[in-house]
């Protein structure tokens, strides 16, 4: 898989592809992250890639020439399943959406800042407009690497054990049962008597019962 | 406001926090953002801080021990309002909860990773479990640094201009209207002719209609 990710602050994407997992991912060579510069893509002596909305109000707006520019510079290499735009009214990341990313071969991720980018940039140069959530943030950046970090552990080959994505929470639609680990017992909190006991059968059978419990507890919507 | 971020992989979260907005609210004093190293922590010497889980499957899990301790350092140095662990079963945040915990003064991240927390961490040392959205991540640390994000900008002394984050998606449980800059036209495309006349009753008309259309194709659930 490739990820091209295009930012105006591309430095804050730095360090969450160069440690743990998704460092693991680069250098196994299962995924290709590049991330560019808009302002490698602008015109003016002044490097200019934002600009005062029309209508008045607070807030710069990405311009649609330095990110056309980009865009197309890109596709002429190769092709892309789908060019994605991040922004809170963008349809919600959720695991199902986070799966089927996770198969295809090429995406282009643009990094929205300030107040957004020109809204002819959505209307013709983008494919998919995805949410990670019901908040606003600073810009895009964040919302990348989220979204790269859901997709990527799920490519084979990226976590260790090929089974650990697949007992995740939402996988089956629930939360994922509580884990313990050592000691046994820490100021006279312990860990449930059946977990210690080697029965594989009754530790599956609590699993599963928990994981409903919790479900219909904290997320009963997940069950309808 | 301080915040204070207890990870296994704290080099995920240097980047976000030295460039853009962030820096620019830490550089003001505006806010105190501290990163602790779990493996600080840890008691033997080698440097230990997650083990299997009992009763046996895939996926570490992080050890009490060395989060209890670290925990109370903090609380020991001062009180904290919330220790909140992120996790995809936790509440899900959204603006409303950004915007309440704006008003904190001190909070602790605490960032899983791997599989997960010893549940009792959860059950004894955590006072809010908080999700970012319904997807699986490698670990704590895009959340932490997403939930920075949206609580740091809605600081007073953040954003350049104080109108900026009140006129964002959700704030009035609508989607922004469309945004457009320079130049007037791209390509065949022009921006809305209500924009460029300098009528503000009219923009302001038209601003409200496009947020509220917006809102009812997309997000129909907001508007309930």
């Amino acid at each position: 898989m490739r990820i091209d990710i295009i930012s105006v602050v591309p430095d804050i994407l730095k360090s969450p592809f160069e440690a743990s997992i998704l460092k693991r991912a680069i250098e196994k060579g299962v995924v290709e992250v590049h991330i560019h510069n808009l302002r490698d893509y602008s015109l003016g002596n002044y490097k200019q890639v934002d600009d005062y909305q029309f209508g008045g109000g607070a807030g710069m707006v990405l311009m649609i020439e330095p990110i056309d520019k980009c865009i197309r510079d890109l596709k002429s290499e190769r092709d892309y399943d789908e060019i994605i735009y991040l922004t809170p009214d963008g349809q919600r990341l959720d695991q199902k959406m986070s799966n089927s990313l996770s198969l295809l071969k090429n995406i282009i991720i643009l990094c929205g800042h300030y107040k957004g980018v020109d809204q002819r940039v959505r209307d013709t140069l983008i494919t998919k407009e995805i949410s990670i959530g019901d908040y606003v943030l600073s810009g895009g950046e964040l919302g990348a690497a989220v979204l790269a970090d859901a997709v990527i552990r799920l490519l084979p080959g990226v976590l260790n054990d090929e089974t650990s994505a697949l007992t995740d929470t939402f996988q089956d639609d629930l939360l994922a049962p509580p884990v313990y680990t050592r000691p046994r017992e820490y100021k006279g909190l312990e860990v449930p008597e059946v977990l210690l006991g080697g029965n594989f059968k009754a530790i599956e059978e609590w699993r599963e019962e928990q994981a409903y419990l919790r479900t219909k507890k904290l997320r009963p919507d997940l069950l309808e």
